[in-house]
């Protein structure tokens, strides 16, 4: 019997070691250290969060919840700390996909089929 | 420098080692050998694509969709083969979501602050 839990573990250890992860974590902390970035990561986080169970419940958003996803994005681009924090996850993000793709390659040969 | 892909390709080998995995591929060349199951599966997957491109343009879905989307999950219960297709893929499923879920700690711990 595999055991692809250790192999799983493994993976995790290695993610910590990556330059992509230790950059996030870095961006991150710079953003939270930083009361006006702190601020609209919050912002950012509360409406994704809002908006993704109303998604969820099928409830529809408010009009202050729709001006609020056209702002806060901008709000995130013009701050220097939220915008390499932004950065610094669609790298992280790029690997985990990568990282992703070869895993499920298994699972897609079967339905291809 | 670590290379976490050697550790992704590892996972995805040990994946097509897994009972879960070789119990789906089988369950699936079974319904692609049965010709009722192969259709009803067809039927389904077709579905399926069409709401999810629906999805990501906005477009609304006819009511015709909306109907098959309620009688073919109906229709894959009832036919054994597409029955025990469905049950393999939520226990890959159960597996898959356990290895992600360790694979993304180190990310969750960075928002977790």
């Amino acid at each position: 019997m595999v055991n692809i839990y250790d192999t799983a573990n493994q993976l995790e250890r290695e993610l910590r070691e990556t330059s992509q992860y230790n950059e996030l974590k870095e961006a991150h902390a710079e953003v939270l250290a930083d009361e006006d970035a702190a601020s609209i990561l919050n912002e950012f986080q509360s409406l994704q969060q809002a908006l993704h169970q109303k998604q969820h419940s099928g409830e529809e958003i408010t009009e202050e919840e729709a001006q609020e996803a056209q702002v806060l994005p901008i709000k995130m681009n013009a701050n220097e700390l939220t915008k390499k924090l932004m950065d610094k996850e669609q790298a992280l993000n790029t690997l985990l996909t990568e990282v992703n793709s070869i895993i499920m390659k298994p699972v897609q040969e079967i339905y291809e089929q």
